[in-house]
Parts: C-alpha cells; structure tokens; sequence
C-alpha cells in the first residue's frame, strides 16, 4: 500500500467517530482487537456502526421500494394513531401490506441463501455418486439408507424372492435425483413434509401451505409483493409460510443430510474457540463462509505432510486452520477445526496481523474485509461464482467439485507462500476457550439413550419428571446494533439456569463456545439443579451445538423424535420449547425463524423486528399466528426479559400437559395398577 | 358508508394538498375525473403523488434493507465525488454492490410476475390439453404445431413407413408438460434460447448466462444479493441478466405462446379507447390486471345471451365490457374488447360512478381502489389465489379453470346485479378513440408479405432502402412521478415523424390508442415521408400493437425474424432498433428493459433510474454494457431528447450497416449484373 494511499485512509479515519470498545462486545479478545484497529486506523463494523444510523423507516418495515413511484414511507403518526391507520403509499398499500411485503422478501432472500447452499450440496452429491469427482465419496452409508426411503429410493433389491442390499453408490445417484428434484419438480410437494410429526402436517394441509417445491415457493413471494398483487397481509404472511417451509424442511435439510452423507454424520468433538486459536509462528488460513463443500477439501489438503512440510520451509511451524461463521461450525462439528471468530470479528481476525489468507465462499463475508486486508499483507480469497468482490485487490479462485483437491492445493500455497510477507506486528489476543461440539439428532439418541436402546426417550422422561424443564432453540448471528455475544450469552444463561437445555446452532454457537458454555463443567456453574443433574450423568455440555445455520433443521427433527418418544403431545407445537435469536441480523434468520413458528415454535427475536411500523400486522405475527401453527414470534431486547419470556412459554406448555408441577416416576407393583384402575 | 366516516374521510382529504389536473396527465378525460374526485373528495394517486415525496437516496438505488444491521443509506456526497469513492454501508458494500443488489432484486421482481403468470396459462394449458376442464379448447392448431418443435414435440409419427399428423390434444399434453417442465428442470438449459438469432445465443453462452431453468435463476439472484454473498456489481449483473433472459425468453414468451394457443392468435382487430368505452345505460364490468386466464372467460359469459337478457331485467340496455392495463389488451387483441384505462387511470373508472365490478386478477392492481369503491356503489371483486385485498368491502371469488364458467357467471351476475345500486351522479367523459390492435409476428409477416409469401422481407427491404429509418419498441407503464401518458405520446410522436415505426405494449400502447396513433389515419398526420408512405401502402398504423406485457416477447420474436430475413446483419444488435419505457414505474419494466439490453437493443427509460446514486454503476449499465450484449442502457426524462437519443442510435446501426445513405432497390438487368461483376 502506498505512503499516500495510506495517509489519505488515515485521514478519512480520522473524520469517524470511533466505538467504545466495551460498549461494542463482550468479548475480552474482541474488544483488545478493536482498539488495536482504531490505533492503525482501520475501521471495523463497530465504528461503521458508531457513525450510521440505519433509516428508522426501514426499520420499522413501512419503506416500500417495490415500484419506482417510490420509495413510499409511512412513518407513523408522532403520538400514535388515533382511530382508524389511514396511511397509505401511492399504490394504495397500507403498512400492514408494505410490512408484509418487506417481511416475506426477507424470507425470500433467507430461504433462497440455504436453499440455494443445499442445491450446491446436491449437485456435488450427485457428482460424487456418478463418480465424476475423485475428491468426495459417499462417506456415511448408514445415514444414506437411513435417508433414501425419505425421498421414495429403496434401499434393498429383491433377486429370485430374495431381498438384497443395493449398491452403495446406486442408491446414492437415486437419492441425489430425488433430492435435486425437490427443487423444481412441476407437480406434487416436497417429500420431507412427511417426516414431521402427522400433526403439523395435516395442519400446513388444512392452511394450504405445503410447499410444491423449494424453487417456486419464493419465486411466487417476489412475485406477490411485485406491486400490485397481494395486498393482504394474511395472504401474504402464508406464501412467507409456505417458503419458510420449505427451506427449514427443504433445503436446509436436505443441505444438512446430504453433507452429512457426504463428509459423515457429526459426532461430539473438542476443540477451541476465539481470536487465541490463531497461532503466530504457524501459517493462519481461514476459512469464512458457509458451504462445506470447499472446505472440506482444503482441511484435507492442509492436513497433508506435503503442505506441513511446505510450510516448514517457508519458516512456519505448521499450518493453523480456524474458521469463522458457519464454516467454521461444519469443520468443528466433523474434523474439530477450532472456531476463530463470531460474524462480527471477521475483521479483527485479520487486524491480528497474522492471517496469511482468509479463504470465502458464500454468505455474511462483509466486503470490507477487503478493505481491512488492504492495510495489512492478508489475502483474500473468494471461490465461489456467486460471490464475488469489487476490490482488485481480492483473489479469484474459482472452486470446482470436479478439481477440488488441485483448486485446494493453489488456495494453501498461496496461503503458505504468503506467511513470510507479513508486515506488522502480529497481535493475537490470549483469549480461547474449550468447546464440545458436534451434536446432532443421531448424537443426542446415543448420549441419552445408551448405545443399545438409542432413543428420545430418556429426554422425554427428564422433561415429564421436571429435571429438564423444557428445550430451547438459541440460534442466529450477531448485529453490529447490539453489543456483541451480550444478548447470546445472557439469554442462554438465563435458560439454563432455569434448567431449560439448550440446542446452538450458528453464531450463537460460536458466543456460547467463547463463553465456556458448551463444556459439561458448564453444568455446575451455570445450570439449575435439574438440568446440572442430567448433565453431569449423562456427560454432556448443557448447551448442545448442532452445528451451522442450515443445520437448524436438525432441530426441527430432535423436536420431531421428542413428540414421537411419547409423553409430551402430538405435535411440536404441543412441546415445552421455544426458540430465540438474540442477535439476529440476516434475512435467513427471518427465514429460520418463520420455519420455527410454522412449525409450532414460540420464537422470539432480538435487536428488532421490521414489524413495528405496522402494528395490526405485528400483532398477526406475535398474537394471532397462535391460531394457525401453534408457534408466533416475539420480540425482546432484553436478554433477561427475552428469556423469561421463553421460560413463561415453555411453563404455559408444561402446564397444558400437566406436567407442571414436579413428579418422580414411580416404579409401581401390581397393587399400585390396580389402585389406579379401579 | 356511514355519514360520520364520510366526514371523517373528506376531513382527512381537506388536509390533503389537491394535484393540479393539467399537470397530471395530458388527458382530458383523465383531467376531468380528477377534478371530480377532488369535488368528490375522494384521493386518487394524483393527489397523493403530490403530497408523498419518494426517498430520494431510495430512487438513486443506494439504500440497503438486506439485512437488520440497516438500513444502510449511501447519500453522495454534497458536491460529488473527488478521488476515490469511500462510501461504504456496514458490512462494506458499497454503492456500486448495493444499487447492482437493488437493481437485479427488481429484475428478479418483474421475472417472477411474467414467469408466474406464464407457469399459471401452462398449468391450464395442460388442464385444457388433458381435457379436464371443459371451460379451454386448444384454439390455434396452427400455433401449436409451430411452437411444438421448439420444446422438443413431434408434431408426426411414423406408421408402416408412413409420415401421419399426431393428434392434436397428445401433441398438446406434450407442449403442456415440456413447457412446466421449463420452471424447474434439474439439468440442461431452456429450450427457446435457440429461437434467439444463433450470433446472440453464442454471446449468452461465452458470457455464461443461458439460463439453466427460470425459477432457479430468480432464486439465485435473491440468493446473490443476501447480505454477504455476490458483492461485485458485474457479477451481480451477469445474473441479473440470466434471470431477464428467463424472463424475456422464457416465462414471457411461453406464456405468450401458449395463450395464443389457447385463446388464439391475435389478428388485427378494431376497438376503441378511453374512459368514453363505458357507457351509462349498460352494466359496466371492468376486467383489470394480466391474465387472459380468467378474462377470456368473463368475456364469453358476459356475451351470452343469458345475461345479457339477465342485465335487461334489472334495467340495463346490456353488458358494456371493458379493460384496464394488460387484460385490456388482452382482451382488445383477441376479442376488440375495448380499453377503459391505463395504470392510472384506474381509479378515475370508478370515481365516473358508472363501474358496476371491477374484476381484478393479478399486478398493477392498486390497493386504493377498494377505498375509492367503498365511496360508490362498485364492487370489486379479487379472483386470484395469490392476490387479494386487506379491505373489508373486496369480495374474493377464487377461480379455478376446473369450474371456470360457474366461476365467470357468478361475477357477471354480482356485476347485474350492482347496476340498480349506482348511488352517485354518473359521469362518463366522452373522449374516446379509434385504436387498431391484434399485430403480432404472425400479422406483420402477412402484412407485410402478403398471403403468398408472407415475409420480413418487405420491412427489410423498406429499412435498407431508408422508407423506414428503423424500429422501437416502446412499452412500459405509467408512473405518477411524471405526467400522464405525457412522455409516452411524445416520445412515440417524436419516432414516427422521423420515420422510425413503433412496436407497442402495455400502457404505453393504450396511451397511443388514446391518442389515435394506433390508426392507419395516423400516418398521413404524424410520420415523416418514408413511414407514412409504407403504412399507406399497406393500410397499417405507424404504430403496431403488439399485445400485453409479457408479449414484449412478440418484439424480440420479431428482431430476429428482420435478422432471419437479411441484408441487416447477423445480430439483434446489429439491427437500426432501439427500445424505450418512458413512464416505466414497475420491477417488470425493468425485467423487460434488461431482457431486451441483453438482446442487443439500445434501452432508454424515463422518469428516474435507481442507479443515480452509484455513478460507476450507472455507467456500467449505460456504457460499459453495450460490449457484452451490444445492448445497453439510457436514461432521459426529456421526451423528445429520449426520442432523439434512439434516433441517433439507430442511425448509428444503420451507419454500421452502411445503409446510411438512402437507396431506391434497382431492378438490375443482365448488363448492370455483369458491370458489378466486373
């Protein structure tokens, strides 16, 4: 970088105003890096987020920009309405319509994000299946029969009145036309719909919400909010539905299951997390992203002696591997690659001076961490044909299933050959800490269930005897709004201190593991006497990571095995859960989080909802929604509050059940059932 | 309406700045009801365009909503630009990333609205072919045999050796289930892109944007635009532009060609147009929004002598029907039903207190007819699954092709019905014009050839010779940001006079027709010599209607038959053509202009473009495009300066062509053959 070049950012740094380091987070590390950006005058989101104020407009959801006559804002009244709301846009739309609009877009983009993620995953399964690609193979065998009769492929052959397995990769090439097929197939509905629980699906049936395929569900939301077509917010708000649906049950699952068959099923793993995993005298490459699909290979790649040794000669001790984002959640939860950062330090992992190269593929890359690696000798690498940088300075390396291992080789050298070119002083924060990872619908079966008799059973019965007194999904990013991981960790230790275990996913995983919360010594400290008991007997942490965002749907399908254990209801909607997002910030969380509610999960957000300039409409998301799927959404930015909100609506479920008050199971003997017969 | 909520209302109205007619629309009719609404007391988006001012760094394309860390909003800076632009939103998008986000998110709007509706004719299409539904014929064998190879049917088998014509209806259900079959299909490419000229489908391939299916090319630009992924705004064009290829080539011109199957191709056809259609003796049943589907069907019904007598009854001399937006022209084009209206106009046919129904279906329907209607006697009624209305008063009669007929009677007859409760003065402007519609690639080749050897090869002929200086298309809808039908009849008076001939759709076209272009009179008063010669000659307007929004298809069918036809290069966008939306205003409109920039044509638009606020995307768009597709954009508000600007391009191709110069075709004898030999 040139001395002028650089003299000229410094004085346009100069003009921002700077963030306070512990208003911006929590996080020790974090805040010792932030300081250290300001000092080189290199701005990171705090600052950004210090120095723009986002349009309150938008925010609240009534800023239509779907027509060129606008953009139409409908700001409410200063002291409220009074009487009838009778704002309305050029078209006509009133906020609820505008909202609504607003609202299903955003499920759109989120649905389309992981959708899309799970098409990618298809595509290379099918390569892998064909044979066509040396670099993947059909890794999990069992969960691929496990899968097949899911998506209608038989896994057993009859020859001369005899059954007999398939082959391997014969029923892999079938499953993975079935599964690509779910995107755009031109009649009937999505094959997964069957494996929720009988009752959530005959209720999507009854509300005409079952998706046709993956593809078509958001493309009829753009078109529904184009101008001039749907102009109901209720009808709206069911199409949101209908492609909620079909990416928690669509393709985010099957992105889940199919990396699961390609790269093996998850299973508990230890590792670390934070900034401190980065070494100094090893070559730092990290991978920041979502797909597995390259990362995998690069794990692979850089585990070889022939890159350890290339690297030895480039002075480096090692190659150090650590991701960021969701990435990092599927090489924690398969190879215990430890996690380097949450969404909101992607920046200060290169402000440490020493990341050799920092390797993208798709969603939450902010673009500015071309700009941070500008003022340092990072390289940035984006390889995937979606998602690509403006900035010259950003290397291009196109990633292809079909030269996976050569295309991960050139991504590691560069890396290697680019350790000796650091040129400021490296400055990595001490801060990490041990995590347990790797939990997962088939994981949770074993630990409380027991190898011979694997089953929800267990969970069941600590729910029903009041040890556990309920299960909460915490999932979502961070949000340069909110301080960051605050609202992560104090929901999560709210709940666990109320005895309520929690599944993670995302970058609430990542704060979680930061914090020391996904260890079973976690379980003393922080949980309440029920829930620390089952933890400690059973051995795990009381906070579960399952993984990375699409990953939720193993969620959705840990609640489905709870309903068909027994004991607790007939439907998901029926269960002492509820689901948060502390911290939201992406459209896929929206997306998520309406998959939750479709689902029958109470589910409150953080930070914001773009709902609040439309109240009729808000209140159909958080009150009225009840009625139709069981589940409805909140929103609470207090941590404390947002979880006892949780905690209130796991108790309203205990108490349908009747399980409000504490009971032990008793062993009863013959006069004991007669007692209870007569 | 109770008397104390019309006072409520007409207070809320006092507090309303009241627009000024004139400055309006350039139509007197639409003048006239204005002011009657404003007597009236009831807004109309005159009125409310007038005290709504759009967000101006939302209309100059630099706002981000992608994400809860916005709204980002990216003002230039007061006094432009100096040196680098720094600007950046907080994940570090910049203007460029954020207005290419917007720009492809509108591109992804419109495509989704033309393929929907193209996914909604096939589905009946298929139904018809089927024969389960009784309501829909395979109409235009013709046409169906002719689009048959296109999608990969046979139109003959061979039996014993013998070459024999299938039958209609089995050809049929394969054209049904191969054009389904195109939203969605897992694998290959679509399969009209063949139909484009071969040089364009060659560019479209090195650029690598044929696209793969339609759906999936709309997903992904929602996908790529998601906080985090494509942040390189030629990367986000280059999907932008597969997704409008979808579109224009795809959802567009199926839907174009299988309606002209279904309902027939359309012939030249006399009609009229205005608000002077209605009539105030007759039951007024206004069909507005886009699809035939539902209109064709109304229109039988309503011409049944059933109801016809059924209207006598109740005091109504008979059925007076009429259209607004793109079901006017359907519907005029197949049938000669005459328009009522444009786009914004729509709310004037109900403030004439003569509309009895009005039938609504999908796009461009504006919410604030429900409140307009509730302060008559109309009744509006939604008819579409995806599009109804958040209002009380609207009724909802789903249709469904399964009981279409049942379907069409119950809304003529709540439209008789209505006509005893008319409780406001009628007041029906009288202005109403002469228009000739129903052209089409079909009719032109007759016109233009004759019934012997029907060709383009007149139209060349006259383009080389210099009679006609070149083709525009102009299409596109109106937008209250600028005068009514203002630039639409400038901008197209502006072409003919300078002997360019012009293609019409949409809204555009029935400004035309309200002016009286779309007559073959019109020539003789408003084109320069060599167009009014040709029109004369062969007793056509100067100004061709080609149909509806979606047949914008009919236009890129009809460059690449002037390609097929020779002497005027080998490209789209080699051709003496140019393209223009003066009053676009929809996300369609931006689909369609960047579908036919894609194809090669030069593409002005009016009123504002939301790329303002990011010069260097502007000026990729505008510049930088015309090396990829030959085709790019423009913006000029300025009616006549957008007319010169396509003029001057035109007469750049014809530069290139070298036919620049005018040239009278010489009938050579032997001796002048061998001279040029020579």
């Amino acid at each position: 970088m040139a001395e002028a070049k650089k003299a000229k950012v410094a004085k346009a740094e100069k003009a921002m105003k700077l963030a306070d380091p512990k208003e911006a987070t929590i996080d020790v590390a974090s805040q010792q890096m932030i300081v250290r950006a300001q000092e080189l005058g290199v701005d990171t989101v705090f600052d950004r987020a210090v120095n723009m104020k986002p349009c309150s407009i938008g925010a609240q959801g009534i800023c239509c920009k779907n027509c060129s006559m606008g953009p139409c804002r409908l700001p409410l009244p200063k002291g409220g309405i009074e009487g009838k709301d009778t704002r309305k846009s050029l078209c006509g739309a009133t906020p609820n319509t505008i909202a609504a609009r607003n609202f299903i877009r955003m499920i759109a983009g989120g649905a389309s994000a992981h959708s899309d993620h799970g098409r990618g995953v298809a595509e290379v399964f099918l390569a892998a299946a064909r044979k066509e690609t040396d670099a993947y193979q059909i890794k999990d065998t069992v969960k691929l029969k496990a899968l097949a009769p899911t998506l209608g492929v038989a896994t057993t052959v009859e020859v001369d009145g005899e059954t007999q397995d398939r082959d391997i990769y014969e029923i892999a090439v079938e499953v993975g036309e079935a599964a690509l097929n779910e995107w755009g197939k031109p009649e009937g509905e999505l094959l997964n719909l069957k494996r929720a629980p009988e009752a959530l699906y005959e209720k999507w049936k009854k509300l005409g919400v079952l998706p046709r395929n993956i593809d078509r569900e958001i493309v009829e939301i753009m078109h529904r909010t184009h101008i001039g077509v749907d102009q109901d917010y209720k009808n709206l708000m069911k199409q949101g539905t209908r492609a909620a649906i079909a990416d928690g049950w669509g393709g985010s699952m099957l992105a889940t299951d199919l990396q699961d068959v390609l790269f093996g099923t998850p299973f508990p793993i230890q590792s670390e997390a934070n900034l401190g995993v980065m070494k100094e005298d090893h070559v730092n490459l990290i991978l920041h992203g979502h797909e597995p699909i390259l990362s995998e290979i690069v794990v692979s790649v850089a585990q070889s002696q022939e890159m350890i040794d290339y690297a030895k000669t480039k002075g480096a001790k090692g190659i150090q591997l650590s991701g960021i984002c969701c990435t990092a959640n599927e090489l924690l939860q398969r190879h215990g690659i430890p996690t380097a950062a949450t969404f909101l330090q992607q920046e200060l992992a290169i402000i440490t001076g020493a990341c050799d190269a920092m390797v993208v593929d798709i969603q939450c890359i902010m673009e500015n961490i071309a700009n941070v690696a500008e003022c340092f000798h990072t390289k940035i690498i984006t390889t995937h044909p979606i998602a690509r940088m403006e900035e010259q300075s950003v290397l291009h390396i196109e990633f292809d299933e079909h030269h996976a291992v050569e295309d991960a080789k050139r991504i590691v050298k560069i890396a290697i050959d680019n350790f000796e070119n650091r040129n400021r002083e490296v400055m990595i924060p001490s801060q990490k800490a041990t995590q347990i990872a790797g939990f997962g619908v088939e994981s949770i079966q074993y630990h409380l269930g027991g190898t011979f008799r694997g089953s929800y059973y267990t969970l069941n019965d600590n729910i029903i005897n009041g040890r556990i007194r309920g299960i909460a999904g915490v999932v979502g990013c961070n949000n340069a709004r909110t301080k960051h991981n605050d609202g992560h960790v104090r929901v999560v230790k709210e709940l666990i201190k109320n005895d309520v275990i929690v599944l993670t996913t995302g970058c609430n995983a990542i704060a979680c593991a930061m914090e020391g919360l996904l260890t079973p010594e976690a379980a003393a400290v922080h949980c309440g006497p029920g829930l620390a008991e089952v933890c400690e007997t059973v051995g795990i942490p009381p906070v579960l990571h399952l993984g990375s965002c699409v990953d939720n749907s193993r969620i959705l399908l840990a609640a489905t095995e709870v309903v068909k254990a027994g004991g607790l209801g007939h439907d998901i909607c029926d269960l002492p859960v509820a689901g948060s997002a502390p911290e939201w910030m992406s459209e896929k969380a929206i997306s998520i989080g309406h998959y939750f509610v479709a689902s029958g999960v109470y589910t409150v957000f953080g930070v914001t909802l773009p709902t609040s300039g439309a109240p009729v409409f808000h209140d159909y998301l958080c009150k009225q929604f009840e009625g139709l799927t069981g589940g409805m959404w909140d929103l609470e930015i207090d941590p404390i509050k947002h979880a006892q909100k949780m905690i209130a609506h796991i108790d309203k479920k205990r108490k349908e059940l009747g399980i409000d008050k504490a009971r032990e199971r008793v062993l009863m003997d013959m006069a004991d059932r007669q007692a209870l017969e007569a």
